[in-house]
C-alpha cells in the first residue's frame, strides 16, 4: 500500500521519546520547528499519487502498489531509475530520505553475501522486512554513524565505556538487545522506523559490534535528542529569510540512544558477522553516496543559479572574470551530474548474488568533487553575490514601511530588476553559502577521506601499471585484460 | 581626554535614528542585541586606563592624554605600533573599530598631497578635527562602501537615480549638503562619528562623488539600518553557543542613509577634487588592509588552536594526515602575521609629504592570502572537528536534567577529557566556520580582485624585467637600481 | 583505397621544404629525427589491414575501403566509435592525426550551414574533397594556430604587416592565393595534405582572414620550419632513456609558412564569410578537443601506472599519504575518461543540418580538467618518484661495464625488483613529467581560456536561473523545460 | 687564504674517479660540459676580490681573510649576512654551494650538543677542520641523501645489503671506514672536499649509520657517478638556447659511492651517536632550506619577469585576466623573500649552546610555499608565454640565413620590439619551466612532506591551544606566555 500524505503525518504522532533545544515535545505535527520538514516529507506521498511521477516512484505488483525503493537493485536500469526517482523528488523540494532505502539495499547485498558464504539466512529476514514495509508503507531512516569516542581506538579498546558504537548486550531466544548512540541521523523526526547499521570494519573482539536491524523509532529504550536547526524563524518569514531552507527544512539530524532496546529476530539482519561489517558498511556507502550525488545535482545548479542572477542582477553578467567564474560553476554541476549518472549506468555488478551497485570509482568522484569543492562553490558565489550576502536586511526589516524605501531605493541592482528580487536572490545565496552548509556537506555520506579510500580500492591499479609497464619495457604487461589484444610492437619498422 | 567606559556608553544614547530587525530602537544601550557589541567596544575604553597597556594605546602630550591613533602616522615605528595596539585590543576581546582611524589616516595623507599639488587648505581641516578628536574622544568609525547599484556603470551614469554613490548635492557659503547610502559599515551603533570617503577613482563628470567628510551619527538626516545579527540568543545562552561572537559581537554593520546631512566645511576633507579619490580609496584600503590582517592575525590563530584542541579531543593528534592539516593552519597563521608585521616595517614612504604608510605590496599579501584562503581554513578546521560542528547541541540542550547525562555519555571523547570540554570546542569550531563568515572575510577591507589589482600596482615590473633581460641577454638591463651594481658577466671566463 | 604502409612511407619523400634545427632536410625518410614519427604513423597503417581492428577503423562501401574518418558524423554512434579509433590506436603507439579530421569534420559542419543560410556551394567542394581522400588516400593533418603578432590587435590591424594570420592576397577564376604563417601545427611532416583554418572570430574588415582550404603539403610557395625535438637521442638509445617519446615521437610540429601559395576552387571551403568563421574555429575546437581527450585518457592512464610502479618498487604503495595521492591520479583518469564518453553519447545535434558533434560542454570539461590539472598530475608523480626523475643515470651509463655494477647496487629498490625495472619506471616517469610537456598541454587543443569560453557558452543559463528563482520565489520559472511539469508547491500544506 | 679562480680551477684536476653518461673523465677542466658549472663557482672567487663584495663574503681575522661562511652563526646579523651572501652571488651568477657550508653549520651545532650533553670531543675535530678550511680554502659540498633502497624500511633492516645508507664498516685507531652511497649531491663535480652526514633519525640498531665526516673527493674509494645534463649543446648555441642554465650550469649532481673510504679521527663528526642523527638531519634541514630560499628568491623573480615581458611583448599586459597572474607571480616572489628574511631576522637561538639556526617556522614556510607552488609558477609562465615555449626555433634555426627572415617575420610580436628580443625571452621561458625543472624543485632541500613535518614541530601549539580555550571558556589558557599578562574578562560588564 501508499499511505496518503495525512496518513503519513498522523503517524508521526506515536509516543515517541524526542528533544528539540532542551524541550521535550509530545507530539511532533504540533510543533512549529517539526512543521517544515514534515510537510516535505508529506510531499513525497502526494508525488507517489501524482500521474506523471506515479510509475517512477511506485510499483504495481501483484495487484498491490508500493515504492519502487523497496526492491533491490539488479540493473543498471533499477540504478538509473533510483536516480531519477531522488533526483525528481528533490526539484520539487520533496523530502525522500535514502539513508533508509540505502540501508536496504545495502542489508540486500551483504546479507546475501553471508547467506551464500557462512550459510547464515538473513535473506529471509530481510524479505520479511521487504514485506512488512511493502503492506504497512513506514517511512523509513537508516542510522549509521556511531558517536565513536575516542577516534584513535576500536570499539571494543575504548577505555571509557563500551558504548561508543552500538552493540548487542544481550541475545535471547525471541531477539536482541542493543545499546549505543547514533549521531547525525538525518530524517529521523520524520521516519517511522530506521534501520541501524555499523559505520566501519570490525575485527573479532568487536563482534558484538556487528549487528544490522530495523526498529520502530518509538520503541521502548530509544531516545531522540533532535540538533538545534539553523534559524528561530517560521512559517512566511522563514521563507523570506531562508529560501532554500526555510519553507521545508528545519531540523532533521538527531543523536538516537538506544538503551538496551529489544529487536526480534525477523528484524536483525547481522549479528555477530564481524568479517561482513566493513562490507556492510562500504556498501551502504556506495548507495547512499548515489544519494548523495543526486542531492548536489540539485544543489551545484543552485549556486550556479544564483551566482548567475547575482552577476546579471549588479550588472556585471558581460565581465569575462565574472563569466570565468560562472562557468565554473556549470562544469562543477555539470560534473557531478554525469559522474553520479555514469555511476548507474555502469555500475558493480555482483554476478555471485545477481545483485548490482552503483559503480564504486564513479559514485565515489562524484561525491568526492562536490564535497572537496563545496568550499569553493561558495567561495565564488559569496565573491559574485557581495559582501551583501552577509548585511542583508532581514523580513522583518522588508514589512517595516519606514525602511522600506530605503531599502527598495538602495538595494537596487541593475535598472529593470525590481530590488525585491535582487533581495530574494541575496537571501537564496545566503543561505546556500551561510549556516556552516559547506563544513557539514563535506562530512554527509561519508567523509573526504572515505571517498579517497573508495577511490584507491576501485581503482583498475594492474591495468594502470600494466599500461606504464608496456611503454617503459617492463615484462608483465601482456596479463592485462586490456592490453592482451595490442599487437605487439612491430619488430621490424617500416623506416629503418 | 579619555573617556571612562561609562560616559562613552552614556554618549551612545544620543536620539540616532536606528533600525533593527524592523524595529526602530530608541535607545541602543538598552536593548539586548547591541548590549555585546558596546560592551566590547567600552572594554577599550578600559584599556586605555589599564597600567599595562596604557602606553601603547594613548600619548600624552601638553599634560594630555588621547588615543594614539589620532596621530598621523610617520615612521615604521609608528606602524608597528599601531599594529601592536590594533593585535592587543582585539586579543583581549576589545573591540577598536579601525574604519575611522584608517580613513583619519588616510585623509591625512591625501589632504597634504591635494594641499601641495592643488593649494588647497584641507590639512587645516584636518588638524582641526584632531583637535576635536583629541579634547572629546569620540568613538568614530569610517563609511567607505557605496550601495552601487548597477555595478557596470559609473556613478554620475547610474540610470535609475543619482544616489547609488554618496555625493554633494549642494554647497553652501557654512558647508556643504551630502546624499547617498554607505553599506557594511562596521561599528556604527557603537560609534558616536563617522568619516565618510569614496570607494573608487572617479572621472571628471564624477566629482560631485569625489567627497570626503566627518560627522556625528546623530545628525540630521542619518538614519542607519542595522544588519540582521547572526543568531537570536543572549546573555549567557549566547556566550555558549556562540563563543566567539557571542560575548561581545552581535550587530556591527549599518547601512547609513544620507538625507541630505549638512556638513560645516571645517569637516570637509575634500570636495569635487575628482583626481584623488582613487588614492584616498588606496590609502584607506592600505590601512584598513593593515587593521584587517591584525584580525586575522587572531583568527586564523584561533582556527589553529581549535583545530589542535578538536585533534587532541577526538583521539587523533597522533595519525600524519590530521598533523599536516594542523601544520598548515599553523603555516597560513604565521604567514599572514609575518606579512602584515613586513607591511609595518617597511612601510612606503611619501617623501614629498613627510608622511608614510604601509607596505602596499606586503600588506596587501597579507590580506589576500588569509582572505584567499578563508574557505580551505574553515575546510580544514570542519574536516578536523567533524560533523559534530553541524549537529552540536545547544545550550538548552546541555542545561536540560534528562539530556545531560546522554550527552555526557556518549559526546565524550578521549578519556580525561571532560565532555564539557568537547563540546565547547565544537562550539566554538560551529561559531568560526559557520554563519557565512567565510564569504563575510573574503569581502572585508575590499573583494579578492582589489588586492590583486593592488598588488599588481605595487609591483616592481622594471625590476623582474631587468632580472629577466638580463639572464636572456636582451638590452636594457642596467638601469635596474637593484642589478646595476652588478659586474658585467665576466668576458674571458677561467675555463674556455 | 587503403595505402600499406610502405607507399605511405615512400608518398613523403615529395620534395617538400622543410628545415629542422639549421638544417634543410631533402628527403625526410632518410633522416634520423624522423624516423620514429613516421614509423608511428606508419603504424596505423598496419592497423587499418589488421583483422581484429580493421572494422572500427576502415569502412567498406561499394566495394571500396577507407578510412572511418572521411565520414562526417551524424550521430553519437559516429562519435563513439570515432573516439574509440583515436584510444585505440594511441593504445598500441600508432600517431593516428585528428588535426585534419577534426578539420574535416569542422568544415562538414560549417560549410552546410554557410550553405543553407548564405546559399553558398561549399558542400559540393567538401564532398569532392572527401571522395579524393577515399580515392587517394593522403595522410592529412590541420593548420588552425596562427602567428598572432600583437595579441591585443585583430588581424587586420596589425602594424608591422598583415600576415600574421593567413589571409587571401588574390582572387583569380581558377583558384586564390594565400599568404601567411600557422604555428604549432602537429603531424604535420608525416602528412601529406593539410586543410587550414582561422583560429578565431572575424569582424568585416577581417573578411580576407576569413579563409578555409586544402592543399599538398608539397604544394609551391609553403616551407616548413619543424620545431626542434626534446632530445637528441635515436634508436635504442633514444627508447631506452625516452621510453615514451622517444621510439615513435621527435619531431612534429612544423610553422607552415604560406608565400602567395595557389588554392584551386574545389580545395576552397570558406573564403570570405567572416561572420562563420568563429563557428569554424568552434566547431574545429570540439571537435579537437575530443580528440585531445582520447590522448589525455592515454597520459593519464600512464600518469596514473608510472605513479603506481614507482610506489611499489620504492615500497611506498602501503602508505596512506601515498594512495591518496594515487587515488588522485585514478579519479583524474577516471573523470578525464567518463566526461570524454559522456561528449561523445550525448551529442550537440545540429538538426537543421542533420550532423552531430561532441557535446560543447561534456568535451571541453574534459579538455579542460586535464589540462589544468596536468601540472598537479606532474607533481604528484615527481613526488612519488622522488628527486631520482632528475638525476637519473641514463642508457650509456647502464650500458658502461664499470658504471652498471654500481647502478645495479645502490639504484635498486623494494627486493625482488629488478633494478633495471625501476630504472625504466624512472625513465618514463622522466620522460612523462619533463621536457616542458605540462605547458604544452595547457595550451593544445586550445588554452585554458577558450575552454571556459566554450563552457560559459554551453551552460544552460535560463534552466540553472529558473531554478534559483523557483526557490527564491522570483516569477519565471515556469518557462524553464526542466522545471515546467513540477507541481506548483503545494498551497495547503498538511501541516498548518 | 682565499685562492684564485685559476687556482681553483687547477685543483680540480686532482686524479678523481669520474664518470658522466658511460664516459670516464681523466680531467674535468678539460671537458666541455663541466667547463659551465666549473667557470660559474670560479666566478664567486672573482666576487670574493671584487671590491664592492669582498666585506660581505669574506672575513679578515689575524691578517688573513677566509670565506665567511667557515664561520658558525651566532646571530641574526650573522644569518641576514649568510643570506644577503647567498642572494649576491646567485645574481650573478657566481655558483655559490650552500651544501658544504650548511653541513658545516649544522656540525657545529649538533657537535656542541653531543659535547654538552655526551661529554663527546666532536667540537674539537670541527675546529680543527674550519682551521684547514681557513688555510687551505678548499670548495666544500655536503652530501645527505642516500640511496635508501626499500623506503618503507629502517637502514639496518633492508633485506638486499646493508648499504642503502652509508655506514661505518670499521673503526680503527687512527680513524673509521665508510661504505654506502649519497644520491643528487649537487655541486660535487666543482667541489674539492665533501662533508658527509645522516639524512634521517635512527634507532640504537642503526647506530653505525650515525656517523658525520668530512673528506677530499678524490680520496681513495670514491667514485663519481655524474647524473646526465638536461642538454648537449656547448658554448654559445647552449647560451641561446637555455639563457637561465646554458651558461654556467650543465652537469652538477652526483651519485657519489663509498667503497670502504678512509677517514682519519680528525675528520669524524659524529660516530655512532644514533640519537642525534635526527637533530644532525634537521639542523642540517633549517640551513640548507635557507640556502633553498635564497636560490628561489632569484627564481621567483625571473619568474615574474619572464611573464612580465612576454606579456609585454605579446600586447596582452593591459588585459586584466593576465596582470591578475603576473600579481600572483610577484606576490609569490615577495613572500617567498619575506618569509626567507623573517627565517634571518627571527631566528631560533640555543642558548645551552651559544648558537643560532635560522628559524624553523618561517624558514620551512619560506621552503614549502615555493616549492609546493612551483608548478602552478611553471603553469602561469606558460599560461602566459602561449605554446611557443614549446615550439620555439632554435640558434641553429636562427643562425640560417633562410629561415631567419620567416622567423623574423612571423614571430614579431608587438610592434618595436625586436624579434631577437622575444625569441630570447621565450627561450628564457622555455628554460625555466621546461627540463622537468618543476619535479627538482619540490625535491630539493627536502620534499614537501618534510617541510609539513618541521612546521608542525615548528608550531607553537600550547599557544594557539590556549587562544582557542580562552575564548570556548576552557580552563588552562592561563599558562600561556602570550596570554598571561592579558586581564581577565570583566567580571562586570558597563552594559548589563
Amino acid at each position: 500500500m501508499i499511505r496518503t500524505a495525512e496518513q503519513y503525518v498522523e503517524s508521526l504522532n506515536d509516543g515517541r521519546v524526542i528533544y528539540l533545544n532542551g524541550e521535550k515535545i509530545p507530539d511532533i505535527t504540533k510543533h512549529p520547528s517539526f512543521r517544515g520538514p514534515i510537510n516535505a516529507r508529506a510531499m513525497s506521498y502526494i508525488l507517489y499519487y501524482h500521474p506523471e511521477f506515479k510509475d517512477l516512484l511506485t510499483v504495481e505488483e501483484d495487484g498491490d502498489r508500493f515504492l519502487f525503493l523497496w526492491k533491490q537493485p539488479k540493473t543498471s536500469e533499477d540504478l538509473v531509475k533510483r536516480r531519477d526517482l531522488y533526483i525528481t523528488c528533490m526539484r520539487w523540494g520533496a523530502a525522500m530520505s535514502g539513508m533508509g532505502p540505502d540501508a536496504l539495499a545495502a542489508s540486500g547485498v551483504v546479507a546475501a553475501r553471508m547467506d551464500k558464504n557462512l550459510g547464515t539466512n538473513y535473506t529471509e529476514a530481510i524479505e520479511d522486512y521487504r514485506k512488512h514495509l511493502k503492506e504497512k508503507d513506514p517511512a523509513i531512516t537508516g542510522a549509521i554513524t556511531d558517536v565513536k569516542g575516542n577516534r584513535g581506538m576500536r570499539p571494543s579498546a575504548q577505555e571509557q565505556h563500551q558504548d561508543f558504537y552500538v552493540r548487542v548486550v544481550d541475545r535471547q531466544k525471541d531477539g536482541i538487545y542493543v545499546r549505543g548512540a547514533k549521531m547525525h541521523i538525518s530524517a529521523t523526526p520524520t521516519a517511522n522506523e530506521l534501520i541501524v547499521s555499523p559505520c566501519r570494519g570490525h575485527r573479532e573482539e568487536d563482534k558484538d559490534y556487528a549487528v544490522v536491524f530495523a526498529t520502530p523509532i518509538n520503541a521502548k529504550g530509544i531516545t531522540l535528542l533532535t540538533s538545534p536547526p539553523y534559524y528561530s524563524e517560521t512559517g512566511e518569514e522563514a521563507e523570506w529569510n531562508w529560501p532554500a531552507s526555510g519553507r521545508y527544512a528545519g531540523v532533521s539530524e538527531c543523536m538516537i540512544v538506544f538503551d538496551d532496546v529489544f529487536v526480534p529476530w525477523n528484524r536483525v539482519f547481522m549479528c555477530g558477522e564481524w568479517q561482513y561489517s566493513r562490507d556492510q558498511a562500504w556498501m551502504f556507502g556506495v548507495f547512499h553516496r548515489l544519494f548523495g550525488t543526486c542531492h548536489k545535482v540539485i544543489s551545484t545548479e543552485e549556486a550556479a543559479g544564483v551566482a548567475a542572477l547575482m552577476a546579471e542582477y549588479n550588472g556585471l553578467d558581460r565581465y569575462p572574470h565574472i563569466q570565468e567564474k560562472l562557468a565554473w560553476l556549470a562544469m562543477h554541476a555539470q560534473m557531478v551530474d554525469a559522474m553520479s549518472r555514469a555511476g548507474c549506468e555502469i555500475p558493480d555488478y555482483f554476478e555471485d548474488i545477481g545483485l548490482a551497485a552503483p559503480n564504486l570509482m564513479y559514485t565515489n568522484i562524484a561525491k568526492y568533487i562536490f564535497a572537496n569543492d563545496q568550499h569553493e562553490t561558495s567561495k565564488i558565489v559569496a565573491d559574485i553575490t557581495g559582501g551583501i550576502a552577509s548585511t542583508v536586511f532581514s523580513y522583518k526589516d522588508w514589512m517595516n514601511p519606514e525602511e522600506r524605501p530605503y531599502i527598495e531605493k538602495y538595494l537596487a541592482g541593475k535598472n529593470g530588476v525590481p530590488t525585491e528580487h535582487r533581495l530574494r536572490a541575496v537571501r537564496l545565496a545566503k543561505d546556500l553559502i551561510g549556516h556552516g552548509h559547506d563544513g557539514a556537506f563535506i562530512h554527509t555520506e561519508g567523509s573526504l577521506a572515505a571517498q579517497k579510500m573508495a577511490m584507491y580500492a576501485a581503482a583498475d591499479w594492474d591495468r594502470y601499471k600494466a599500461i606504464a609497464k608496456r611503454i617503459a619495457g617492463i615484462p608483465g604487461w601482456k596479463e592485462s585484460e586490456t592490453l592482451k589484444d595490442l599487437p605487439d610492437w612491430p619488430t621490424e619498422m617500416i623506416v629503418k
